[in-house]
Parts: structure tokens; C-alpha cells; sequence
């Protein structure tokens, strides 16, 4: 069983970091590949481009809030603006099932292309290939996607420091909740909805006012917990996570009680954590409250000297906690 | 059945060519995306950026001569290098269905490894999805890639006139009977290998001694008939090609006799179509056989100024027959 791929490869989490460091980073080793962030950052003509890359296989590809194609915009637009970069430029990569419903693909490539004009990136190339019945699921989506980093902007989960504060644009878990109910069927009072969204108008905003943040990362599979597991492993630091502050939507709560997931490791696709020194919190939350994809802007957390490579979650109570990277496959296909 | 997507529109062909305008085009309108050339050819930094896509779902994975993971090195590094671009990063998405063996993987990845280093490229970001059993069938890959353009390039499908010579840099057909025959488990005298290759240094030589270079593509899907057909409606000329001069390996003709296919209108992986003012003919032809990539380079065409638009097939006899654009789905998942 160790021999074949398993869902939990594909997690986000554990798993996936030893399947990619086996098969992809001893093979493919170089300098960008192995900075581990959300986009590579590169030289370019005497400046820096960020590169990225992600395919969709999301299950439903229509849910509450957005659809496989303003996904595969958002998510390449999002690991582009987490790197400072502006992004600019994206491609299509397209695999459709034989029988696909030719309406069901206009709506998705329609999806897209708005999902573009408001991030205001273009999609510069396609590539369209067909496979027949049975040999994929509907429709799976790859964007990749360049952007230009400005000139001074220093921004990575290398960059932690002890005293960090630990912010985020609002409620965690809304995107893997929203595609798991439509999945499996599961109706609450309000429909929950997806976050899916263009972070990267808030995040230009930010460094454009705050040029100190030191780490932006987008905390999509694996959840909020997975993403600063890697960042405290990056950076050498602890991280402790305050579970009052936490914001949590009632029905998402609800959903996770339901299903027995933690919230924690819950998809994002429209939420940011940012570390900043702690001069600079009130005026990043300032920021992301006077916009509106960070109108519940929170700070979460606090980066720590002792604890090094940990994330703990202090309780209500006052107990602690530790919060381990994501294991096992929790939410197959969200994203 | 008009309103499902269906194998041919995957051929690389006519049908690929209308779902592509009616789902794509329209939608994400914009200049570079129909510039309709192999790469999108973006301004950045002052410059000349070259940006491209595919996806790979070849069938089989392994093939005679190459695999899926330096087929999708390949296939990108030559899309860029089509553009006059330098190849410099390309990004690699996986989906790999549940079950897939990970000594399969790793092998795919060192290929890719190995052919990445062949082609002076490296493979910068990358990303990993897995689906449950029966949703993907074993490995799909994206590459998408970049290249930088130097100045004073100027090559596109839109720029071949009255007069040009079209060469290539040998044998064609090669690649796609490979696949197949692996496929279908048909057997050769000798077994047929793909011509799956980087041709960014063979080209990069043509474009140093030769900048007066119009039009250069790669005729993958769809073979050296579609990629003509594109190249005629593009420059709005007419091409000749000369039956007697191309060159044919005489398994690939055997092979395409017993599965009644046109080697015209078969998948090549490591061939160009050169079209230059017709002084330059013999200094490219020269350089193509100085190179390994190029040994068996030979002029197979002409441009016209009558019959714009079309291609015509000139046969040993004296007689001519029009050669259309891929019809219909000749040979699904050869890429």
C-alpha cells in the first residue's frame, strides 16, 4: 500500500509534502523549485517574476459561490499575490470528459473569464484535450500564471520572526464546508457559501502601505493549521494560535460538528494570513477592514521563539494544544 | 450530439479549432490569446516574453522512444521555441488517479528531470491532485512555460509569403504510429520510435544565422497537414507540398497502410516546419543537417500566392489534391 498513490497524497498535507519531496524535489531540485512558497519567485530581465501552477478537479465543479473555473482563476491569481507579485498573465489547460455537457463548459469558461476581468489578469493560452468516457471526471482545469514582483518587496515563510502578529481577512473553513454539503447533499438552514475570491487587489493594498509583512500565504487545502505548520517549519519559529479569535461562519461550525471535521484544516480559497510586525498590526487590519474581501479581519496568533517548527493552539480555557499538519485525507477533490 | 464535448474535439483538427472559438475565443477575448500561434508573445519589462500550455494524457503512459513526462518537457519547451523564444521555466501540474504505482511516477519524474536538463530548462513550481479510482486514468501532466524573446524576432504563423520554402527536419509521422502501435499492440519489424524531442537548440541555431526566419511550428496534433492548413489561413496564402519529398520511415508508412492513416494528418514530437525567403532555403537546410535534431532536413513545400488559404498536395504523377485540416478524430490521447 505504500506502493501506489492514495487519496491523502493528494491533502495538502503530510502526505502530499512526502510525496512531493520523493518524486519531485530530489528529481527536479533547483534553487526556485525548492524555496516552497506559493509561487516561485524568479529572475526576470533585471527584475523578479513569480510562476505558479495548480489544476482543479474540484467535486462538484458547480457549488454554492463560484464553479471550477472562477477556482482556477482565483487559486493561481491568490499563489501569485502571495509572493507581492502583481499577477498578469494566465494559461489554460483544459482535460474534458467525452460527453460533457458543451453547456456546462461555456459556463465554467464563462466563469473564468469574469473571474479574470476582476482580478484583471488575462488568459494568454489554452490547450484543450479530450479523453474518452470513464477516463477522467467531467472536466478538470490547470491554470498556471506569471506576475511581476516589485522591486523591494520581501515576503515568504522564510521570513517569520518571534513577535510576529498572525493576521487573516475573516471566517475559515467556508470553501471546503460549501463543496462538501453540495457534494454529499447536506442542506442547512442559510446555504453556505464558498469564500472563492481575487486576493490579490487587498494584498497590493497591503504592501503598498506596509512593505514590512513578512509572510502572505493562502491557506486553501490542509486549512489554516497545514499553512502555518509550513510556515513554522520554514521559518524555524513556534506559532500559537488563539482559538477565541478564531471566526468561524455558525453553519460552517455547525457542518464540522456534523461531519466531524476541524475547521482548522478546512479549505480557504479566499483568505490570507499575514504576518507582520507587530507595530504594523492595526494599520494591515485597518486595511483589510476598510476592503471588502477582509471586512472580518482578526488577528489570529503570534509568532514565538520557543516552540520552534510547532503550531499550538491556546484554548478558551487557557489550556494549549498542539495543531499538526494535516494527516490523512480529510476532504477529498475541494479544490 | 452537438452539445457534447466528444473525442474529435480533442483531434487537434477542425473540430477542436470550433470548440475553441465557441468556448474560448470569445469568452477571454483578448490580443495575445488570438495571436493563434504556438506561444502567446506578451511584452514584459521592456521586453518580449513568450508564454505557453499543455496537457498531456497520452495513452499509454510509456511509449517506445519517450513517456508522458518528457513528452510534456518536450511538447512545452518546443511551443516556446516555435515562438524564437529561450525557454527558461516551466511549471508542472500532476493529476494522478488513486492506485497509480509510485515506481511509475518516479520515472515519469526523472524523465521529466532528465529532459528538462537536456533542454537547458528547469521546472520551477508544481502541484499535485489526486482523484479516486476511475476519475483520471493513471497520470495526467500540464507543463506551461515560458521563454524569452530576444529583440528584432519576428516569426508567427501570420507572416509566411508568395515564395517561402517550407522545410522540415525530417521523417514525419513518427511520433503518433509510435503510440499506437505500443497501444494496440501491433509489432514491426523493427519497433517504431517517437521523434519526441526539444528542438529549442536546433531552432535557437536556425534563428541566430537566419533571423529572416517567418514561420515556424511544431506539427504535433493534427499532423504537417492541419499545422499547414492553420499557417494557409493565417497568412492568407496558398502552400504546395511536394508528395516526393517527404520523407517517411517505411515501418511508420507500413504501419499507416495496415491502420489506413494518413501520415499527412499524424502527430510528429520533435519536428519543425521552417518557412524561409527562399534565398535562406539552403543555409537552413544546411544548418538543420548539421544538427542531430536535423539530419534528414529537406524542403517539402512552397508558398503561393493563388489558392489562399489552402493547401495543396502535389503527387509524383503531376496531379494535385487538396489537403484539408484534420477531420474528425484520427488517433485520441497520442499526446
Amino acid at each position: 500500500m505504500n506502493d501506489i498513490v492514495q487519496l491523502d497524497h493528494g491533502s495538502g498535507g503530510r502526505a502530499t509534502q512526502e510525496l512531493v519531496q520523493r518524486c519531485f524535489f530530489q528529481l527536479f531540485a533547483n534553487e526556485y523549485l525548492l524555496q516552497m512558497n506559493d509561487s516561485a519567485l524568479l529572475p526576470w530581465a533585471g527584475g523578479q517574476m513569480a510562476m505558479t501552477t495548480d489544476s482543479y478537479v474540484v467535486d462538484p465543479i458547480i457549488f454554492p459561490g463560484g464553479d471550477i473555473g472562477s477556482l482556477a482563476v482565483h487559486g493561481t491569481v491568490n499563489d501569485l499575490a502571495m509572493q507581492g507579485a502583481r499577477p498578469l498573465y494566465l494559461t489554460a489547460g483544459f482535460i474534458l470528459e467525452e460527453g460533457l455537457s458543451l453547456e456546462v463548459l461555456e459556463y465554467v469558461a464563462r466563469s473564468m473569464a469574469e473571474a479574470a476581468r476582476e482580478a484583471q489578469v488575462m488568459i494568454v493560452a489554452g490547450d484543450t484535450k479530450v479523453v474518452p468516457r470513464g477516463k477522467a471526471d467531467r472536466l478538470f482545469i490547470n491554470t498556471a500564471g506569471v506576475g511581476v514582483v516589485p522591486s523591494g518587496i520581501r515576503v515568504g515563510g522564510q521570513y517569520a520572526r518571534p513577535g510576529d502578529s498572525v493576521l487573516i481577512n475573516g471566517t475559515i473553513g467556508d470553501h471546503g464546508i460549501a463543496v462538501l454539503c453540495k457534494r454529499e447533499g447536506l442542506a442547512f438552514e442559510r446555504e453556505i457559501l464558498s469564500d472563492s475570491a481575487p486576493l490579490n487587489d487587498l494584498v497590493s493594498g497591503i504592501l503598498e502601505s506596509c512593505p514590512r509583512v513578512r509572510v502572505l500565504r493562502d491557506p486553501t487545502r490542509g486549512g489554516v493549521a497545514t499553512a502555518l505548520n509550513e510556515i513554522a517549519q520554514q521559518s524555524g519559529v513556534g506559532i500559537v494560535l488563539f482559538e477565541e479569535s478564531l471566526r468561524i461562519k455558525e453553519d460552517v461550525a455547525g457542518a464540522c460538528e456534523v461531519l466531524g471535521l476541524d475547521p482548522l484544516y478546512v479549505a480557504n480559497e479566499g483568505k490570507v494570513l499575514v504576518f507582520v510586525p507587530p507595530d504594523d498590526e492595526q494599520l494591515v487590519l485597518n486595511l483589510m477592514r476598510n476592503h471588502p474581501r477582509g471586512r472580518d479581519g482578526v488577528k489570529i496568533g503570534q509568532v514565538t521563539q520557543e516552540g520552534a517548527g510547532r503550531v499550538t493552539l491556546e484554548t478558551g480555557v487557557g489550556g494549549h494544544r498542539l495543531v499538526q499538519m494535516l494527516h490523512g485525507e480529510q476532504l477529498p477533490r475541494i479544490c
